[in-house]
């Protein structure tokens, strides 16, 4: 591998410039921007590779990037990316603007140098070291979508209505990371997701509070009483049916968890808080908690006057967006039924629901040679073994291919724990790019030669 | 009185010019924006009708005009009104642009048109009308001040410390209205406020939802929680001892409350409501529901992400607007540790509050013979009694000059139901005009000769 990682280290200033043109373009889904722009500067990059490329849904939404590249073997690897990202807000907590990528302290800033352009880039950039040595050993297909952050829609619809195009032996999920200690870690399942909004309109316009505090509806104190009904201050969600497909989590997982480091300390300081939820204080109760238990988070709230000072009105509409997180084998249009219920139950029937968004949760097996393979080729690479995590808290569309197709996911990239994915001042590590190149070059030779 | 009215015919419209020179000043008490430029042409006008004036207060906030026009009498009218405004937001749901006043069907369209600058240019119409005929029968003091809609505290800070000049022997408040079938009402009291900011932190910085959903505190929760924990759904403020101060209305007051026309089908057409809280419909339960008890109304709520889309975020931070309306004999100072101790013993000590506004509440005796004089006199201008309302929902600083200053105070203006006040749309009727300032031109004239 030796000529592979010059190659790497070689060419990693290049793959960086072409990383910041796909970060220039501010393509965020939850406001519909950039997103034609990127996909055409995404397959443009796929071309330059010799990839055979189409724009798939572009009426329907986001087009959705699909490129192949033929290898010399019979094996087919799958790699799934998007090119989408969070908004930016808050901008006023940004060191430098969040599309204007900007390098410092080893550190290149921007929305979106991690999630996810930065693991597009950096495999391009594995791809490119291989392609040097000559042609690819198995083919390659890669979708890269532009809905990720807002729940894939467009991809959903084109996978489910053709899925073929998606068959192969092994993928290779967006996203991978080190932890505190640059220990690389394999993250091998993803919680579902359903994202709704609930809105309530209690008159056909804000009113003086002195007028209408003590005898008309708020909005406001609606939408307050709603959400209450839903977790209490105990964290446990009350919505009735709502834990009760939630498998018991396996021995195995538990062993698994058990294995890994404690994350607790870290997490206490990136975040400055001071505890956890429930009395938890690290170890695997904690990574039980975050990644194998379901969760209702507020994600926002919006109400009357939020200016300075006071203004004595009463609001005729308030809404909040909410997610829940769903572990196998809740579904979330089942828990989208069951909240309305719950709604309905409690004299909420005026409390509007929303489906935004919906990913069922899905687990890849620890015990696959493809997984073990992976895991196995990050130790040359990072000079530490990698951590097998048996889910992670976040949401992706995995389960979307895993209902077509039988293959093994693993994770492998570039990021790190105060990446601030989501966040501003989101951030990708030289350092750990062209770790994430060489990982991803191995994996790869690997998977075209070995049963993994 | 009749050249008085025709002088107040003939110069309605140069009037209406005058308020709209102070309603394109956009002084937003809230924002802090627009009130030296508005107390300066406020206290221009004054000079302009011979009144010597002074500013009040310049280092400490929104300067209070005050001015005096000695008259040939011995008796002397407070008037108290101001010339800041709410803020104009939501501003895509005006017509025209709040702060260019607009003309259309017998309406001036605008922020203040009615709260209050309307009011103030009403006054200066009467006074003109009675300065044609000769000097004024009795003195005139009047304070203008800036920052009633942020509850008056450089008024406040004035008045407490020198409330010599405030001396009076009966005073005329900043408002007056007609109901839904344009007949006069005299509203005297108004309940006082607590109007408090509460605010959470719960990390630092947002964090993702898939990352701290299930194990890290979220600020958005940690303050529906605390809201609840405050009022619930049976509308009872649950703070320990907030009720406890309560005074009970007097038979007097429910007398007056049953003598009064039922607002229940005007407010239920205006707002758009089903139907009131607590099972009211109308009559004297919903004005006494209204006016004579406190409430808690959140005015504003703000967390998180509020853009379109699914933003998958924990919030750090979250807060809300809170009003307390308060009756006789709360106390707002009082309220305000009552809520802190509430808090603290609900597990909410991270709950930071912040009093943004206080004001006490208090009323005016309706066998006043004062308040007799000016509700008879409404007869003649508007062809109708003049109910008696014993209070408003609102509030004001009359607590502030009936604490130093033993005088009845009444309420006599343009006001009207839908005037929109607060509240995108505000507008002020032409012929309502008229008839406010011929009704205190009235009110001048015989408070000058009469006991009342």
């Amino acid at each position: 591998m030796d000529r592979i990682d010059q190659y790497i280290k070689k060419h990693c200033s290049e793959s960086i410039e072409e990383l910041k043109q796909l970060v220039e373009i501010p393509s965020v889904s939850a406001q519909q921007t950039g997103q034609a722009d990127c996909a055409a500067l995404i397959r443009q990059m796929l071309q330059a590779r010799g990839f055979t490329t189409s724009l798939l849904g572009e009426e329907s939404g986001a087009p959705v990037v699909f490129g192949e590249l033929r290898g010399t073997g019979d094996r087919t690897l799958l790699i799934y990316n998007h090119y989408d990202v969070q908004p930016a807000e808050p901008l006023e907590l940004w060191e430098t603007p969040p599309f204007q990528p900007t390098l410092r302290d080893g550190k290149l800033y921007g929305r979106g140098v991690n999630d996810d352009k930065g693991h597009f880039a950096n495999r391009l950039l594995a791809i490119d070291a291989l392609l040097a040595q000559g042609p690819l050993p198995c083919t390659i297909k890669w979708v890269i979508e532009g809905e990720e952050e807002t729940t894939s829609a467009n991809l959903t619809r084109q996978v489910n209505a053709d899925p073929a195009p998606y068959a192969a032996d092994a993928c290779v999920w967006e996203f991978g990371q080190v932890d505190d200690q640059d220990r690389p870690i394999q993250h091998l399942g993803l919680r579902g997701i359903c994202y709704v909004e609930l809105s309530v309109e209690t008159a056909n316009q804000d009113m003086h509070s002195g007028i209408g505090g003590s005898i008309m509806p708020n909005a406001a104190w609606r939408l307050v009483w709603a959400l209450r009904s839903i977790k209490g201050q105990d964290e446990n969600v009350r919505i009735s049916g709502f834990y009760s497909k939630v498998k018991p989590v396996s021995a195995a997982t538990r062993l698994l968890l058990d294995a890994l480091p404690d994350e607790g300390p870290a997490l206490r300081q990136q975040y400055g808080v001071s505890g956890f939820l429930k009395g938890l204080t690290g170890g695997a109760p904690l990574r039980l908690a975050q990644a194998h238990e379901p969760s209702c988070t507020i994600c926002g709230l919006e109400s009357g006057y939020q200016g300075p000072g006071a203004k004595t009105v009463q609001p005729a509409r308030a809404s909040a967006k909410v997610d829940f997180r769903l572990v196998p084998d809740q579904d979330p249009d089942e828990i989208f039924e069951l909240l309305r219920a719950h709604l309905d139950r409690n004299d909420f029937e005026d409390v509007h629901i929303e489906l935004i968004a919906k990913e069922r949760p899905a687990v890849t097996d620890p015990d696959d040679p493809f997984v073990r393979m992976v895991v196995d080729s990050a130790v040359d690479v990072y000079g530490t073994p990698m951590q097998v995590v048996p889910s992670i808290g976040g949401s992706g569309p995995n389960a979307l291919f895993l209902r077509h197709h039988a293959f093994p996911i693993v994770t492998a990239g570039v990021g790190h724990p105060t990446m601030q994915m989501h966040a501003p001042n989101e951030n990708l590590r030289l350092d750990l790019y062209e770790k994430g190149a060489r990982h991803m070059a191995r994996i790869i030779r690997r998977f075209a030669t070995h049963a993994g």
